[in-house]
This record gives C-alpha cells, sequence and structure tokens, in this order.
C-alpha cells in the first residue's frame, strides 16, 4: 500500500492487488483507531466497498457522498491522508467525518445522518445543468434510511430523469439496532431474494469491456436488468434496484458497480449491498454495538481502554432520574430517536420494555408522536442530542410548544463535544428554543441538580419543558433517590458578594465559583448565582443582580442569541441598563469550532473559569481606567495591593 | 341540519340523510368563505368524508387528526361550530386550521403539513397504554405524503402493532400539484387497479352488523382482506391497504370506514380515499388552484373579489429581482417545496423551466439539495416561507452555513401574516438563524431595497446568504430593472437627528420614519436608520448610534432572541453599555399570537408607528423623571410645551 496514495493509484489493479489493499486498509484503520478512538465498526464494514468504489469510480471528478460520515476512514486512508490517520479526532488532525475543507475528495461534509441522498441529487442535477457527465454516488446505512430526509431525497429523485446511484450500505445495524418498517422490508428482502450471483457472469462482463460501446451497454444493460430481485419499494419510488449484492467480495462489487457506472439506464439506481459491521475484527463483528464508537483499544485482546470515571456523567444520571420518576407515575414515557444508549433511554427501557419507544433516525416523528402521547395525558420525555434536536426544530414549534403540550425535550451533549467536532456540538438550542413562548427551559449546575430538574419536568404538567446538559461526567456532588421538583422560574445566589455579579446557566456555574474564588484572591468578592432556568428567567433574581451590582457577567454554554442575549433583553425591558450597569455576556465565539479537547474549545470560548476572571478583571480595569465607578475599582486596588490586569 | 349540532345527533342517519346533509353542509362552507376568505377547495373535496367520518367514527371519544387542517371547515361545522363559522380567520373568530383550544373536537392542531400520523401514533399507544378501545384516525392528503415527517411516522407505526387508521386523501392537488415519486405512484395504483366495488356487498355489512361481534368481526375481516386492490408501496411499510375508495360516495365510503372501524385486523391501516379538490363548486373544481385559498367571492359567478394593489407585492418583486439575476448569470437556480405561487418561484419556472426545481413538500431536502448545487458552484435560492423553514432548520445549519455553502435562503411571510395566525407567523427565523456563524443575514425596508438585496445574494458567493420579507404589498418605491449589490454588513442612516436613535430592521423603517415625524411634532428629532444587514452587523454604525445619542431603539418584526437580543449583545461586548445608553428592543411579545388584521398585530406587538413614538416618549418620560440626561427631556419640554406622555 505504500506506493498507493490516492485512488488513480487504484485504478487499475487486479482483485487479488485489490484484495491485499483492502486487507492493509483494514489493518490500518484498526491500528488508528486503537490509538485514537473513534468509529471502528462502521468504517471496517465498508472496506471493500472503499476500495471498489475508488477502483470504480474516478474520484474526486466522480463525486462520492458519504452518508453520516462515520464509516469513512477507509476512505481517507485511501485519498490521500494515509499519512494523518494517526490524527484522526485529534486536536488539528483529521476530522472523525468528511470534510468539504480536507479533501477534494469529500465533496460534501457530513456528521448528522441521512444527507446524502439530497447533496448527490444536487451535485447530479448540477452536472446536467453544465452538461457534464461525471457520476454522482451516495452511500448511505439502513439505520439512515429511517430519516424522512432520506424519503424525501428518494421521493425527489425517484421522480426526475437524471443519473444518480445510492448504494444502500445495509449492515442491519446502525448506532443503535434499526427499526422501523423499513428495515423490515430489508430484512425480507434480503431473505426472499437469491444473493446476486455475478462471479459467472462477471469474466464474460469484463471481455465484452473493450467492444463498441453501444452493444457492450446494451449487454451490460440487459445483464443489470437480470440482477433486479426485487426491491419493489424501490422500484415503486422510481429507482432502478441492483442486488443484494455481498459487500465484502470485491469480485463481486467490482463487477456490479462497474455495470452501474456503465450502465444507460436513466434515472436513479439503488445498489443494495450487505455488509457485516466491525467486518475483520473480530471482537467488532462479535459485539458491533459496543464497537460502534470506541475510546483507545488493545488490538490483540480487544479490550477497551476505560478511563476510571471521577464522577457519574449526566447521561446515565438523566437516566436514573427518569427511572426514578416513571416508579412514581405511569405516565412517564421515554422516547428517543436511535440514540438509545448515548441518552440513556436504553436503560429506562430495561425497567420499563413497554413504556420505552426507540423510533429510529427521525427526530420529526419522535417528538410528535410525543406530542400526540402528551395530548392524552402521558408525561414524555424526549431524549435526543442537542444538535440533532435541531432536526426536530419545526415540530417543538408548531406541534409542541405552540399547543402548551407538556412534552419534555431532554437534550443531552449540551456544549462542546469535544472530538466530535462542529456537526455535533450542542451550540444552538439556547437561541432556537428561547425564542419560543411558552417553554420552560432548565440547564443544571451538576448531576444533583440534574435529579431535582427531572422531577420538575415530570410534575410540570402544564406547559412544554426544556432540559440541556453536556456530554460526560458530573462534579460528583452527592445524588439523592429521586429529586425534587423546584419551583418554577427560580434561580439562586450560590454565594453572596458585592460590586460584580457572574449569572451563570447551567454547568458554568462551578467555574464561576472557581473565578470569584480567584477573584476573592485579588480582594474581589462576586456574587454568583445560578439561574436554574433559562426560562422564565427569574426576573426577582436579574433585578437584584442588576441594582445591587456594579457590573453582571452572564455566562452560559451556548452560542450568541441564547440566555446571555434573552437577559439582556429583559434588562433592556425594564430599563435596568439605563444606569451603566457594566454587561457582558459570556458565550461561543460566533463561529464554528472543530474537533479537540472540551476543556480547550471552553478556554478559548473565554467561559472557562480563567476566561470569566479575566473578564471581569478586564471589566474593572475599564472601569478603573474610565476614572468612574471607583467603588469596584478601589476594592481591586485596595486589597490586592497592585493595579489590575487587562 | 338546522337540528343536527354534534356528531352525535349523525350517527343514526340514514345514508339519504347523509347525502343531504352534505349538500348541507357543502352550501354552509361555500357560503361562509364567500364572505370570510380562507381555503375552498380543500374542505369541499372532504365534505363526504368528513360527514362519514362522524357518523362512523365515535368522535371526540375516538381521535380524529386532520392534516394540515386547511380542509377542516366542514368538520367545523359539523362539530359544533356552525353558528361561528362565518368568522372563520376573523379577529376573534374561528382559526382556519383545527385548534385544541376550540373545540374536544380538535384533539391535535395543525397548519403546518404531514404531522398527522406522528400524533396520531401517538395517541394511539398511549390508548394501548392505557388499555382503552378508541380509534384512533388521521386523515393526509397526498401532497403531504411527499415530507419526510409522514414517512417518519408510517415506518415506526409499521413496525408497531398498535390499531392505527390513516386515510390516504388522495386528490392529486396540494397546494401546488404534487411533485414526485410518490405521487407518480399513487397514479399509478389508481389507473392500474380496479375502483372498490362495495355498494353490492354493503347491505349484506350492514345486515350482519347486529350479530354477535366474534362472527361478524371475523366476516368483516374476510371482507375487508379481499378491498386489497394493491397499495404494496404501503404494505411493505407494514400497513393494511384499503382502496380505492370514492370519496364522494357516502353509500361506499360508510361501510368501508364501518369495516376499517369493526375489523380485528391487527396493526395500521391505510385506507387509499379519491376525492376532487373543490368538488360540488364549479368554479373550485374547474380551477383548484386558484381557489385553493381565497379572498371573498361571489357565490353565483365565482369572480374573485380582488383588491386593487397600492403596490407590488413583495413575493413578486421577489420572483421579477430573482429572474433579473437569472437573465445575467445562468448558475441561478431556483427551488421551492411546494409553494411555487406563494414564493413566486413559479414566474421564475415559467422564465427558466431547467432551472427551476419544485421538490414538494420537503423543504429538509430542498435546502441540502441546494446545498449539493452550491457545491457544485450553482447559485440556488431556495424560497421558502419564514415559518416552513423551521422544518429545514438542521439541514440550514448543518448542511449549509456550517460548510459554508452560498445557498440562498429566501423567506416569504416573515413577521405578523393575519389570517392564517400562529402556525404561520414568520416569527422565530431571525432567532435560529443569527446564532449561525458564516451568515449574511438581510431583510429590505422597502421592494426597491429588496431587489439591491437578491442583487446582493448573487454577487455574495463565498457565503451563505438569508433574506427575509413579509407577506404582502410593499411602499409603493420605484423597482429597479435589476438591483445593485450592496456592501456586505454595512447599514444606512436614513435621517440625521440627535439624542435618540430608531434602528430598524426590514420594513420597519417606515414605522420607524412615520415614528420619527410624530416625534418632530413634539420637537424631538430621533435620526432613524436602516440596519439592512441583522447580519453582520453594521458595528460602525450601531457605535455611532451608541455613543452620539443618548437613547437607542431597536425595531424588528420578529420574537425575541432576534435582531435586538444580538444588537445588544454587541454593544454589551464592546462595553457600549457601560455609561448608561438607554437601549430598548421592540420585538413581538413573547406568546403565540392567533390570527387577526396584521395591522392590529404590529399594534399590539408595539412596533407600529404609535408603538415606537410611545416607547421613545416614555422613555424619555423615565429620564425626566429620574431627573437625570436633562438633554433630551429639555427637547421635549422646550419644543412641545408640555409634559411628555408616558
Amino acid at each position: 500500500m505504500d506506493t498507493l496514495t490516492t485512488p488513480p493509484d487504484i485504478r487499475n489493479l487486479s482483485l487479488d492487488d485489490l484484495t491485499r489493499l483492502a486487507d492493509e486498509v483494514r489493518q490500518e484503520m484498526i491500528q488508528a483507531v486503537s490509538t485514537t478512538g473513534g468509529h471502528l465498526g462502521a468504517g471496517l464494514g465498508v472496506v471493500e466497498l472503499t476500495v471498489a468504489l475508488h477502483h470504480v469510480f474516478e474520484t474526486p471528478d466522480d463525486r462520492l457522498v458519504w452518508d453520516v460520515g462515520h464509516q469513512c476512514y477507509p476512505h481517507k486512508i485511501l485519498t490521500g491522508r494515509r499519512d494523518r490517520i494517526q490524527t484522526l479526532r485529534q486536536p488539528g488532525g483529521l476530522s472523525g467525518f468528511t470534510l468539504r475543507t480536507e479533501s477534494p475528495y469529500d465533496p460534501f461534509g457530513a456528521g448528522h445522518s441521512s444527507t446524502s441522498i439530497s447533496a448527490a441529487l444536487g451535485m447530479a442535477v448540477a452536472r446536467d445543468l453544465g452538461e457534464q457527465t461525471r457520476h454522482v454516488v451516495a452511500v448511505i446505512g439502513d439505520g439512515s434510511m429511517s430519516a424522512g430526509m432520506a424519503y424525501e431525497a428518494m421521493n425527489n429523485a425517484g421522480a426526475q430523469n437524471t443519473r444518480l446511484t445510492v448504494i444502500l450500505n445495509d449492515n442491519d445495524m446502525s448506532i443503535a439496532p434499526p427499526v422501523g418498517a423499513m428495515s423490515n422490508y430489508l430484512s425480507r428482502l434480503l431473505s426472499s431474494k437469491p444473493w446476486v450471483s455475478i462471479r459467472n457472469v462477471a469474466k464474460d462482463l469484463v471481455a465484452h469491456l473493450p467492444r463498441p460501446v453501444e452493444r457492450a451497454a446494451r449487454q451490460v444493460d440487459e445483464f443489470a436488468r437480470g440482477l433486479v430481485t426485487g426491491g419493489t419499494l424501490f422500484e415503486e419510488l422510481g429507482f432502478y434496484y441492483v442486488g443484494p449484492v455481498d459487500g465484502h467480495r470485491l469480485d463481486q462489487l467490482v463487477p456490479v458497480l462497474r455495470n452501474v457506472r456503465e450502465t444507460t439506464q436513466e434515472g436513479p439506481v439503488l445498489v443494495h449491498v450487505v455488509t457485516k459491521k466491525g467486518c475483520g475484527y473480530e471482537p467488532a463483528e462479535v459485539a458491533p454495538d459496543k464497537y460502534h464508537g470506541v475510546g483507545r483499544f488493545n488490538v490483540v485482546t480487544g479490550a477497551l481502554h476505560k478511563p476510571v470515571p471521577q464522577a457519574p456523567n449526566y447521561t446515565g444520571v438523566f437516566a436514573k432520574g427518569l427511572i426514578a420518576e416513571a416508579e412514581h407515575d405511569d405516565r412517564v414515557v421515554g422516547i428517543t430517536a436511535a440514540m438509545p444508549a448515548g441518552t440513556g433511554i436504553d436503560a429506562f427501557g430495561v425497567r420499563f420494555p413497554e413504556r420505552c419507544f426507540d423510533v429510529g433516525i427521525a427526530e420529526q416523528h419522535a417528538v410528535t408522536f410525543a406530542a400526540g402521547l402528551a395530548s392524552e395525558g402521558y408525561k414524555p420525555f424526549v431524549a435526543i442530542y442537542s444538535s440533532f434536536m435541531q432536526r426536530a426544530y419545526d415540530q417543538v414549534v408548531h406541534d409542541v410548544a405552540l399547543q402548551n403540550l407538556p412534552v419534555r425535550l431532554c437534550m443531552d451533549r449540551a456544549g462542546y463535544v469535544g472530538a466530535d467536532g462542529a456537526t455535533h456540538h450542542g451550540s444552538f438550542d439556547l437561541a432556537f428554543l428561547l425564542c419560543l413562548p411558552n417553554l420552560v427551559y432548565m440547564a443544571p449546575a451538576d448531576e444533583g441538580e440534574m435529579m431535582h430538574m427531572i422531577a420538575t419536568m415530570a410534575a410540570c404538567d402544564d406547559r412544554t419543558t426544556a432540559l440541556r446538559y453536556p456530554r460526560g461526567e458530573g462534579e460528583g456532588v452527592d445524588l439523592p433517590e429521586r429529586g425534587t421538583p423546584l419551583p418554577i422560574g427560580q434561580g439562586r445566589v450560590v454565594r453572596e458578594g458585592r460590586a460584580v455579579a457572574l449569572l451563570s446557566l447551567g454547568t458554568r456555574l462551578h467555574p464561576c465559583l472557581r473565578a470569584a474564588e480567584a477573584l476573592g484572591q485579588r480582594g474581589l468578592s462576586p456574587t454568583v448565582a445560578d439561574a436554574r432556568f433559562a426560562k422564565p428567567l427569574d426576573m426577582a433574581l436579574v433585578r437584584r443582580l442588576a441594582t445591587e451590582h456594579e457590573a453582571l457577567v452572564i455566562v452560559e454554554e451556548g452560542s450568541r442569541g441564547g440566555f446571555g442575549a434573552h437577559v439582556l433583553q429583559a434588562l433592556a425591558e425594564e430599563g435596568l441598563l439605563d444606569n451603566g450597569l457594566k454587561v457582558r455576556s459570556l458565550a461561543m465565539p460566533d463561529r464554528f469550532v472543530e474537533h479537540g479537547k472540551p476543556e480547550q474549545q471552553e478556554a478559548d470560548a473565554g467561559y472557562d473559569a480563567d476566561g470569566i476572571t479575566a473578564t471581569v478583571l478586564a471589566l474593572l480595569a475599564d472601569e478603573t481606567g474610565a476614572g468612574a465607578g471607583a467603588g469596584v475599582g478601589t476594592v481591586i486596588g485596595d486589597a490586592a495591593g497592585h493595579p489590575p490586569r487587562a
């Protein structure tokens, strides 16, 4: 493999060489992920498919769009990024997903699922408009097929007469086992149809290729027709169905893909390829869910390196809190959209299988399904990552908040998520939800408060409630067996101080407290408040902070336009800014942030303890510099004995 | 009909009486809409279906969920709202959609399409959990079937064993002619399958009903099986398919629905009902698109009352601007999601059919399809109403903004829309889009500026651009043949003044200017600025307004968390609030606003000219009362000769 760095190098390889190449790619990938962590099973499942695609198609001029992108490591190894594969998901290294800025072989970035057919259709239409001839190929997993977006794209593609190849990578396993009628349909399709037996005819085919194009095309087309062994559903949607094909046999994949590439068939083609997640690495084959996304591991034994947790993680606490509420109220129902383990809904489902619903990758449906349950008096908790809740935005607005239905929106992975990068940060939920009337919106400062907030959601049955919490571990505080409902819209002062107040939302409380301590070293004694509720705002608290202090710093883990912006708007409305309150809002910077370490991402945002400390000092330095508000400046000067640092 | 006010009254009617009732409902509905305006064709198409559903199902205990809800007028007439049907869409009157707060017969509200199956499935699962036996029925049009959300719901329903009835109302016409493979499939289904001939067996069926349930059920089930005449696609998705049924023949509808209600068939059932939009009113039958949504009209002649426009409307100007750009650049492409007439994309399509794409009700796909085109160097303008852009939020975040792809997001119906009500107001786009990095976000003050902004979007090829504009007419200003690109991120001062500045976004400029005039009567001379760009903010302008005035009022037509909130955050960041700038942000109130007159909605929001004037006066009065900032207070006192009004 050392001489092969880009796809043109493998266009002319023999089947034997391709097979060897696939083996090397597989080993390289296992080696890399064992040291970097990342998505293992998905990539291992498409090693042969990736080799075959780059062998047959003229990438990057032919466009290859990987859905979700977490299966793209073999693709990266084969497209000029082999030398950096050990930097996967590391700060400054390769992204764990496809990324337009990373390589011309990544014509479309991903991270969320089910976008590939839409993007590829756009590329295909662009090709037609430009009177070009390139091929456009989307590779999409069966799990991604449960999302409405994939259907919308198929529905549109099936009605257009444009050439488009969709590879359905059927590995019977997305992040969680696939659910839904489409999945059942694919299983029936596989069990009822003969495996495409292509080996015998493949030689003929190859022999035909050099002949005059017209004749070859006709034969190829006839051959392709012979491949149609079912797939009625796709055919009804206007696709030409080819398959199923064994996705680990290059001797079958290559001729079929070549056929598809060279057929004169108009309109979209769907190639049904069957693969095995984790293929070629026994631990991952045996336990595909465990090896979907991994940390470091021992290649020989498959033993996963598990860092010793310091405290329970928020996901686990969510499950604990939800189960505690469900023990006391049989109207509590748990719903997720193909994230059972990631959200903790799996643990809830073990305890309450009949009240647990995984609807597949279908966030829109998940939320409105919950609205239907809420309309009948049930208490649905919908657990969806913050960044995936974006998929259900209209449903939250139109079906839930507008009708004031008591759906409980539980958003894990709020704030920076680290290695998964820009597509997965929970950045925008505060901005896109706080604008909605009726909503109660909470964020816990630690896992103990989270238990109380879950209890608050269970008790709050006349309104929509939302909860955001970060990826990762809590603060290690004591956990109650069950939470106690909090008074709606009431924050708390955690530390009484003077001159400057820190108003924290969610897990920024502890950095605020650490900042207060650091500021104490300099003779300052900030008040620190935990907002608890981003909505409704505790206006009594905000008013008190604004009127009893000369400066107010609002701290949150979210984009502009979120908590700080809403507090500012409320302050303005009440005239609380009129008298020169020095107010600052610390939030995420206005840019998309790449993968990296969360601590660094938080430091860059300026809302870790150091950043908060620096903001307060700069704020008071400004003031001293301006010669006004001597009170605070005096405190610094007096106590710390030296001028404040900008 | 005068004696029949709720569905129980019609449970025992004969077929003849039901037929007469349907005729009366139809006449009543035509009469009502002729005076109120509203959705005509959709309701006329389901008169018999509505009568049959309420006859057969035990509403409201059986749940009946109308998708979109614009076909619900006959339903309203039959469910206790006949006496108020003349108040449809009027301020304080009946909503034009289903509304939970309006009637127990409306178990789920709508306005946006394709939500009904999800909601109904939630209700069905709630029924199962509660061990109840009620029926749950969703009625969904064929157009709504192109949305991914409907597919997600079918995919989930088809895998569950819960009883659920989905009525597919196939009228071959949503708002626009349906597009997509599903639509083609339904057409093929209809042309290839015999009409369900139920008349002959209906009598037997009715005869069976009083017999012991078990035996009847068995026979009913056998009979129902006999109805299956195709619908493979739905069957593959796990639905039991029944149809097609003539939706205007009560003698066929009633026994089929009764069958479906009483069958012991487990799992979801799909009843394929074929209707004619506008049925029974000739003008609407002949021109269904014209009579989809209407103003007042003459019942006898069908002549539509067309108010004489004072100025071109924004939708028309959008089409004009887009066509002008496309004439000069063959990379300009127009895309919409089943709103060709509503967005003006239809006019673009007449001029450039090969560059015009209506993808059906599929906002998610529309945006990512556009991203695919943009990734290949095209200039896609995606025209989607502000409230429907909510459906494509994740696609805007993940596929467009994150990749910095130059997709042009064009949002008609931004701000209050009047009679369509809460589901259709364009309230949240500023909040959910301004938080996104990379975006350029514009709003024109009038239709002339809109032409320039369209030109700006066409020229801005390195970033994502967005444009919001309201429903309705412009200001009557001169229109250029083609716009001239504006400098990105640059606002303008329209009126130089002092003491107080009004910073307007979009069409609030003219109310601001009128307020300035009114304030001038009182001796005040506000500065008035047109932001033009909500993002990137013109910080030079904002800084100037903030430092050269004692008060700043920001005015926009959107929810909290939008333009004003972002300006406040920017002001705080630069320390521009530190010196006691009196700042107010006028935006929509934090509540969902019912249907009504836009002028009244704007007045209630406090951002019409009177509201802006009052805000400024109150702001300065506060100041005078506080004894500070004498400058401004003095101006009022001096010139107007009397104390300012609160």
